[in-house]
């Protein structure tokens, strides 16, 4: 069950199989249902998600409480609110199973305490956050400088698998229209 | 003109004099003129700045050629397009000076360089790369969670200098509002 983490690890940094096996050690099994929330907005970030199967959602509740898609993240990613998880605050945003997966976690505790004991990590933990700077980046970018129907052309030469594979539902979400909005952009294209 | 930096530095890691004055002496100053263009799309990103005082905005430009402001960077805070400057790849956004401006920089192969020989500069990246997260994200949730008059309430709310210090048009740029949209939600708060 490890192979997949194993080879996300050792893509990014050199690292002895023993530092590997104490880094395995921390990660545990979660097979989670379909709809289940597994992290949720008001609590504290206290696991990050490796995807070995399946597909994860990250979401804010508006202020008129509907839901705002953040990021979809499928196999062979990581997936936290990096926000809460560094800084120990209360989560601002949910994450919801979209389809059964699974998932191998591993708890804040041990993340940081393997930062202090593995350099390997500290080197993996740098190229995580510049991964996760530059994705936020880019979807702010898209946010302020692109309207909706750009969006979903973009979406559509990046990640056409997303439009694939989601329920329109959950695509017109992560653009932030209506569906509505986006049967009118689909048919226009 | 040193030590604002010296301050901001030590505020986030423990080093030694010596690692201290390596670094510093990384950092060249700057005297930028108001509307100047120290970063331009198309290039790359090849500075990191510090401002010892003045201002400066970091922008994109959209599609239909009007621009839309990701960032103001202030007094004793860093500012660079950390995603060309991370990659080497070109920049998408502009860095311009709204006020006369005192600036440190350093040249991309030097911070780098410095990673590799000042384990406390390591540390002092990684603070820097979860800030920046933080940043970026919580500019993230604003334009997918809150409306105009939503995003200028919370601007108020918590950064009501951005709102004296800068001219309307600015204000109304960073909340991706024209200036009419900008006067009335102010004239209805």
């Amino acid at each position: 069950m490890y192979e997949q983490l194993t080879k996300f690890i050792k893509g990014r940094v050199a690292l002895s199989e023993a530092d590997l096996e104490q880094l395995l050690s921390c990660f545990h099994l979660l097979e989670a249902k379909k709809n289940e929330l597994i992290a949720r907005a008001g609590e504290t970030s206290r696991r990050m998600f490796f995807i070995n199967k399946g597909c994860l959602r990250v979401f804010f509740i508006k202020p008129d409480g509907r839901e705002a898609t953040r990021r979809f993240a499928f196999e062979n990613s990581f997936s936290t609110s990096l926000t809460s998880f560094i800084g120990g605050t209360l989560l601002k945003e949910s994450t919801q199973v979209i389809e059964s997966s699974e998932l191998l976690y591993i708890h804040r505790e041990d993340f940081y305490q393997l930062l202090n004991t593995i350099p390997a990590w500290e080197k993996f933990y740098r190229s995580f956050l510049e991964d996760a700077y530059i994705i936020n980046t880019r979807r702010l970018e898209d946010f302020i400088t692109l309207n909706p129907r750009e969006r979903y052309q973009l979406l559509l030469e990046e990640n056409p698998e997303m439009v694939l594979r989601l329920p329109n539902k959950l695509v017109a979400n992560y653009l932030n229209i209506t569906q509505e909005a986006l049967s009118r952009i689909k048919s226009a294209v």
